[in-house]
């Protein structure tokens, strides 16, 4: 798994038991897998299609560096078919795990349209430093 | 199925294609299912232990009102199932269905808890208006 | 009074003495009674013209769950008048009470416009569990 | 009437019907109103108690700056009377007017607490350029 | 330096270490240039072209008022350079000063267009009460 | 230069000319300065001391997929010396640079405190696909 985005738990996104919100969480991840595959599938427009089971598998706390994690599954002809892992940076635990989320390519009309890719993008992978 | 919350969706809401951001609903459930378990068990700390898979059926519009609702499935221990949806108000259309959000009530320390209750809340029941 | 929705305290909602921003209330409040008078008047676009003298009887804690009621008083030509309270779930507490919220049903133009009704719809009433 | 604060609409601030959400301009009033009278009381905890009642004269757009004006009303023993308006920088036009405004100074307990003020602070008045 | 706006620090606003977060300022400081310069150059599209640089003299805590002063160094063709301070509102201590931020006025393509302005408009001065 | 971190623009972060608000930059600047020094540092405590000027070379737009960039230019004692990039993913054009954004290790009273780093974490290098 790689790892590409992360935030930092401020005040303002933690539950009222003062640990991180699930909710937002969710909504990191979201917008993650979102623009993952507007950069794999060079498409302007993806949106989410289905998200299978979400264990939660630990919280975070204010302070905490939570980083999001996706590799490609599957290439569909319109869809694409990621893995993600939510897990705080410096523990390395794991807080979120989804097996599979499948995003789907849109046309300009809102309907399914094939992207016509079938790998990861090449030469695109860069070096990332703890 | 009884619906219980509604949010009108603003341009503050939206994906960079004009339509609701599936994060930012995923935040209003998770946010719904917490606060339903805390008036359920009666207790000061549930969270979100587990979700179970997410189908996003349609999506929704600037002005369009979501409401989400959510039916107990079943009691555990130190648990609660519930199921979910969220449609469209006015054309009664899914949005999100999810068969089991688990619940869990937590003690102060932080851990798993019997919350000692084994059925809806009797005379809880409003009438709710559309 | 029907109770609507209800949103739970958490701590992005609070004021620097850590209760509930009375701003964040009104937030809730008004946008409440938006996607009320839009369900009942089967509009489009409604908006809020008035509201009468605000009492903040009590304030809200984090972890606190706020329910927002409304009823109607009295459905205008183009308007419609609401009365609201929002309380805490637990207690039934006030927090807020408005005797009439006025909401004013627009045109495409933005004008006044007539809206057709006379009373709150029928088979609209749902159950609606604690 | 003094202008203090102001805010550009931006469009995280819309209402559906792209004008300013009229709950986002009640929070930035409520905001206002408690930062003031935290200056003039000079206390470091006020509350806002009442409103009175509220005429939304008119909207405002994105790209409007929405500046609000306060002034005293009164001083009571531990509360402070304000008036308010809301109104576009550019045209002037008032889109929001409250004439009583009740804030209460509170002590370390939370229970309303004398103020021991009579009057607007002395050489706080700062030349302030449209 | 006239000061023009202030908030008061939230819980919402603060980072992981209970202070102000400084990107949540910096919002506040480009929020501010902004609409100033749009007011002193009767635009209706001004951005942020450059900021000299910024130091973060102190922080703030909750419940904190930071103002957010500006004063104009020079009238350029299509730009405009403003001054910046933000300060504690009660301490009068420094917490963010920049030297020279740059708008320019922008035209409906999008491209640096001339304003007109060489002066800051007279009569716009007003009476600004602590 | 590597990155990071990665935000979609989204209409919630837009200025009322439809392009990306700066202020919003900022902020996601100092948040990944804020967390890569947490990160480097091991330290549980860095805060934002100063950043050299910033040149807003372009804008972004709904859509655009915006990367932030960083790297360590010097450990001092017990600050940490970073540049920083933000651009456009797609079109790889900068859209804001820093040369030098000073963090500072704070200890448990908020005073600088001595970090003991002189370089990047080895073993910290992860292979980051586009």
């Amino acid at each position: 798994m790689r790892y590409h985005s992360r935030n930092i738990v401020k005040p303002g996104d933690l539950n009222p038991y003062g640990t991180l919100f699930g909710g937002r969480l969710l909504e990191w991840i979201d917008e993650e897998a979102g623009l993952y595959s507007v950069i794999q599938l060079e498409s302007s427009r993806v949106v989410t299609k289905y998200m299978s089971e979400i264990n939660f598998v630990s919280s975070a706390m204010p302070g905490d560096i939570v980083e999001i994690g996706l590799e490609v599954v599957k290439f569909g002809n319109s869809s694409l078919v990621l893995k993600c892992e939510a897990r705080n940076k410096m523990t390395r635990q794991p807080i979120i795990t989804v097996d599979n989320i499948t995003m789907v390519n849109l046309d300009e009309t809102g309907k399914p349209s094939p992207h016509g890719k079938t790998e990861v993008i090449k030469g695109s992978d860069q070096q990332y430093e703890m």
